[in-house]
């Protein structure tokens, strides 16, 4: 099966917190490929990568980074597909510098960004993105929504007064 | 014809900086719908309008808001949709309080993030989604990509020195 | 008895630092209820809660949350009460970004804002809301008050050159 | 008539910022009374000024200032009353300083803070209190808000696309 | 004998950032004296021993506070002595609130603030002061840049390569 | 006559910014004398004169700069006196970066830092530590502080409702 | 002549900040080359012409871009050349976004950043570099640096009181 | 031999963050000494060392420090060599005062920073200026950059799902 979505990190220090993505697509049994590439390490490579993500039948590409994180920004000047930015809090300023690198990108080549090291929001806008074409996917999402509502409502307070 | 996007705003005030999304939206044809809702001050007007969003066809909403910036994760709260969030620049914190409002929402209600007043960018999102499935779409964002790069490559700077 | 105070968090995660509130309610024998229950996650829920609370004698609401914190504000829009928040330190960004979704709040929706993570301010700002109304309760401020000011003044510096 | 709210600012070039309080108060037909008292160049005075308050019949404070905005606070410390600060974006760090100078009051001594220049929030802060105990206050309160729901909901976006 | 600096701070919690400048005193055999005074929770104890620190013969002040720092400024408001300000980085900020509220006083009233943390340096300022009247601290300030000079010159980096 | 106080600013574009303390020496009959140099464009300079200050009779030095304001602190390192730090709000970081640079100062060279642009308090501190010796100067301080007062609360509000 | 330094940079709306290293280069009497490229929107270009830059002569890139600044990172990993990168106050962010984005690279691909619109300090950087193989631009630098201490020390300031 | 870079450091503890540009001038085999020295605790050290490296044949100069980061600027204003400026991420503002006393200097004495706590960064820039001149050094560069590629590329992540 041809994967749906793109998980690409800059490094391997990313993995930890990229991790939550992998695991909310695969609950949603979407399948994605994962890839570490380095906008600046390894450019070739990763525009090569990008130019090539439409034709394998990757529709929606969720890429992490930290610092000065260029990595979401150069696959989306190399694809027309939707590209989903996480910024990594790595290093001492806290990913305040990963996220203004991301979501300040030039008019005309959007990363839509979610939050510091949430890498869970991306895979579920990955979703929601896949949703509008797949009813199996949309469903899923109903589901899951459903659940966590359920869940957050479960949740109390032990001892609480009631009155 | 029904709307494939909704560009929603928090007060009309939001508007010049929001004009740019619904310029690109027409250049590109897709059709879509504009309205002035706020999380705080017409609250169940905005949760029904989220929710009937879905089921009047609409694909993507876009939605700007300034300072306490919740209005794109009160429309994410309330529908299945991809919601892209536009951070405006209203006040005397430049957009910051608007860009950490939207950016940093809780796990599980993504919005996705893009530049302070960049609405431009929300818009060419929304197209790169809706063009997954709508070859035509498609088509148009290929063109407007290669006239961005012609377009940037002839800007020249007059009299420099080119040995 | 009827709850005079509503402490409400965005998830239970928020408990230890939203404790501190309800100890000093306990302390000044205010009776309250002590709720989890998200903006984004149970919107509904908080809604029909936030626009019970008057009918139930519910008179000051103190609501904590992290990040993207809307809780507070989705209270403020949903009641007439007067709504304290509590940002809470939660990631990366150390409670800067709750801090300014809550305070930024547009005309006409305030939330009162506390420290972060101060969740005892807030009680203490509910409880000079209450004492306006309610005698005993203005009392014990006053002797709270009193006994802070004594025990500061005991407070002392061992082995410090006093001359 | 007893004023039942005192506004105070640290300087008269505060005013024109603190005048939309005024406006609101006039408005909801609430006494109040206006001062210019500064924590650092009249001490003396404010203090006095903090301890007379509740004698006197005024039940909430609503103070604003700009910088080292220390006025909130230094009357907080001195009176029973809820305070109210407003931080004025007065300077190059356009209120981010006012902001922290009033929010992060130490435990026991709560200012609840509103956005920066938005002393409109603060007075409806102060009316929300008041309507605990004031039922005219809270009719005013009541048709205030109807009414903005229906101003924003009649806004409306000329030559929107709406299919 | 006299007290000729006064070392302040807002709560015991700030001792141990606030050693440095009694042990830099002790080493200079300045007298002074230590106290812990709240400008929010004492302030009418603050203010009288503000006002009585000229008479005493008090000449310099070391105040040193977290968070919303008022205690310098209060100080500088009700004595005529200069008054260094120590920000202690308590709480999720790490100090750039206490810096803010206590470097940006208004018009009139300085504080003299010196870094996050750093009560040695508030100590050196002192002294550079008293120097101006008291050859023998004088001296002592010339021996201790002097020594100075000589520990950092004769630090070495173990076998750095060196031609 | 000598002067007393050392006005040091980096380039003439901060004398705007400094003149008030200028101004306000002159008001307290303070003699000074004002320099344009730079730590970094007139190194040399910059060091013969701060070495030189105490012989000549400064007691005093106020320095204002900008951006990356090395000023205030080549000069403490190059003399004994107490040294004023003014952080010029020159480009677009406002300040914050000045402000930081001179104030971050390490252990054993304080700069004593007022707030951005305020070299008013400069002055004023300036005059503190001059009044701990010269009796004519403390009597002016007095009288100055006094009339402040007095201004400030004669300052009134136009139409304000005083009951 | 071949051209030893390239300036690029991001957008036409760049030039008048990088006038100034362009006028500085001029005066040196440097040969170079200006160009506009983006890394978002001609990424193919950009990579090529970095690829070019050594083949054809050139040794120091400067490049100025705004916002998400990733252009002189792109070139840097495209090229083996030192690259100088001007962080452009392009938006509300006020050059905060491109600094970050610019000098928090990866290890491995340095970006020497210098001021925020401050392109005169990377033709300067840019000459220091080539000073060290050229003779003539090195004499060149030690006038310019020569003329610019004898222009700070002639300033000076009308009316100053020396006594 | 002589040192071709020069590695300063304000004080001993900064020697981990600036340990890893020795490393790697090691292991490019360019010659290197490293010194502990204080723009504030030794000026006339530094300056006496600044002003002799260009004799001794150092050509570019690597420093790091911490907080109101001085040194690099220090040295620019001292010789006219290329400096590359390390921030340390010293202290509560994690590096961000270091970053901003680093990149803000005046115009004319650049220094080219690199990332917080990036210090293998600045000897790769300063690897790549000694290229410029050196043969041996560039192949090295050149060798460095295939095997970074290689090292990213050959990077993986166990058990993604790869379609």
């Amino acid at each position: 099966v041809n994967p749906k979505v793109a998980v690409v990190m800059g490094s391997k220090s990313d993995l930890p917190k990229m991790k939550r993505a992998m695991e909310i697509l695969d609950m949603f049994e979407v399948e994605y490929e994962a890839r570490i590439l380095s906008a600046h390490r390894t450019p070739d490579l990763l525009i090569d990568y990008a130019k090539g993500l439409a034709k394998r039948g990757v529709e929606v590409v969720i890429a992490g980074a930290g610092m000065a994180a260029h990595l979401p920004g150069a696959i989306a000047a190399n694809c027309l597909l939707p590209v989903i930015g996480v910024p990594i809090s790595h290093g001492p300023l806290s990913g305040l510098d990963s996220l203004l690198s991301m979501v300040q990108m030039p008019s005309g080549i959007p990363v839509g960004t979610v939050g510091i090291d949430n890498s869970a929001n991306a895979a579920i806008l990955a979703i929601e993105i896949l949703a509008l074409k797949d009813e199996r996917v949309r469903e899923r999402l109903e589901r899951y929504r459903e659940e966590e509502k359920r869940r957050v409502s479960l949740e109390s307070i032990d001892g609480d007064d009631q009155g």
